[in-house]
């Protein structure tokens, strides 16, 4: 078994402070490893790098077009949305379209991560809601299933249809059983897979438009949704949105919570993963956008690809004291 | 060069989901090194956790005791606070006393850590003041310092008569003369060691009591004091605070950014210093826990030791979706 190989650096004063290492496979959409770094048989939680996966059966079981879901919708089910105004206007009104409630949402309350929404609830004393949570989008997609079904409204236990469906298609698209699965921080089971099995599922994603079979065509609508509302994946100056609108090439990136990030190239056929050993975002964001610029997607003297790739570290008064930047040897 | 052992994993479902490593030493007052994890001559900006040292020629110097300090201001000096009311009005209080204002720290802006202020402030539309910052009671340390000097107002300049005492203290205490510096947090040099290096300083300051010499009595009076003042160099629901409390004996504790802790053991003549390599303070938290317990000065089972050394990871609901706790073979 091979170790998490070094990939982030923080520097400040001409010291490097800081470490992070971790396992990276970028496969084609026949499921070959093309390049990978540290150990592609790593055992990791995807996290919200599953969303994608997890929407499918939204799509393949005919849930969505039954619910009338476009573009927009099937975007925010794969999100992990800042919970700005426009992410609550949205999922706010696929819930009234159920006719369900903010309350129907299994996922817990989440303070916004949009700073103006954030403020402004404390200034007027409202309390952050489940419409708030960044998965909220995903978990009205598992609602949209489950009445689909017919099924009760638990659909966060393990064994409900909506999570049965769930790890069916994930394990379809990985290639291989799950080995188990944890809670996620939205209360819905996060299933395992390695490091390679999560880029070969993203590599099916961007191999799937124009084939045949409901996972295909269901991977086909989600990836291209993604990549048409940027803005409903995260958010204003979070990484997801901003990589995608600076690559060159239709793209879908997705973060995960402890350091993970996909990617999805559809023109490519090639579908990318990464964890970082230790789970840190900072790590994560840099991390990927080194993978993209080395694959040609972004470029990296692109602003809002050098914020992630190699940003400076500010103190508090505003003054540069450091960077992230790549290790030597990776990117 | 050995690289960082496992210290602290992060668990969900079955799975670990991520790792933390890092360096540690144990070290006598004699500067002898006790036991050791990693690499004991790995380089690192101690951070917050020198403040102590940047406290050594405050009172070492005799301003201190000019300015008619007690061992509030002197755990001030050495503090990490959050920016309570109470932190607030202790150091607001002591610029008073030295006729200067907020304004005069070169520390920048920070929102207070303390939630209930911070809410307070955004309601009534206050904006986070230099007197906030988790360092101003170091640098009214340094103002004062450097009013003692009779030097001018830019203390944080490296050649400032401040720091170039800083900096004599932290050799003479490190045993070594320091590779360099970056520029902290708060703006102020941070001069580099290695762990062994901050481990042989905090072991100095354990056996300091008693013995003869300025930064001797100067290291003993600001033990005392942080020992004395828990509160004050962290603040409630802070690691420091809590496991200082918690302590079956007089113990200062003290966390840096970027994955730093150290430790003074007055009654044992021992100092401990470590640093995650990653940075994450979640890790730090659970590493000085761990070694503490081993060292036999904290018991695992103290509800405010478990809360760092192996806390329940819970999710937006609640829900216990994981934990942390130490790596085998460490702690």
């Amino acid at each position: 078994m091979t170790g998490p190989h070094p990939m982030v650096e923080i520097h400040r004063g001409g010291f490097v402070e800081s470490r992070h290492s971790g396992h990276a496979v970028v496969c084609d959409s026949g499921g070959t490893i093309v390049e990978a770094w540290g150990d592609p048989d790593a055992v990791i939680l995807p996290r919200s790098a599953a969303k994608m996966l997890q929407a499918l059966p939204l799509v393949a079981s005919g849930a969505a077009r039954a619910a009338g879901l476009g573009p927009r919708q099937l975007a925010l089910a794969c999100a992990s949305h800042q919970g700005a105004p426009l992410h609550v206007a949205e999922v706010g009104t696929w819930l009234e379209r159920l006719g369900l409630r903010a309350e129907d949402l299994r996922c817990g309350p989440e303070p916004s991560r949009d700073k103006t929404l954030r403020f402004e609830m404390i200034r007027t004393g409202q309390r952050p809601g489940r419409i708030h949570n960044n998965c909220s989008g995903k978990h009205t997609g598992f609602l949209t299933l489950a009445r689909h079904l017919g099924t009760g409204p638990d659909y966060v236990a393990p064994e409900h249809p909506v999570q049965r469906a769930c790890r069916a298609h994930f394990e379809d698209m990985t290639g291989a059983p799950s080995p188990g699965f944890g809670i996620d921080g939205c209360s819905a089971p996060n299933f395992a897979t390695t490091v390679a099995g999560l880029a070969r599922a993203m590599a099916r994603m961007a191999g799937a438009a124009g084939r045949a079979g409901a996972a295909e065509q269901a991977s086909a609508a989600l990836v291209e949704a993604m990549i048409a509302h940027p803005d409903l994946v995260a958010g204003e100056g979070r990484a997801c949105t901003l990589l995608m609108r600076a690559a060159s090439e239709p793209v879908a990136i997705k973060t995960g919570a402890e350091g993970v990030f996909v990617a999805i190239l559809p023109q490519r056929g090639l579908g990318l993963a990464l964890k970082i050993a230790d789970g840190a975002t900072r790590a994560s964001e840099c991390a990927v956008a080194a993978l993209l610029v080395r694959l040609g997607v972004l470029e990296a003297g692109h602003p809002d690809v050098a914020r992630f790739l190699n940003p400076p570290i500010r103190n508090w008064d505003g003054q540069v004291t450091g960077e992230i930047r790549t290790a030597d040897r990776f990117g």
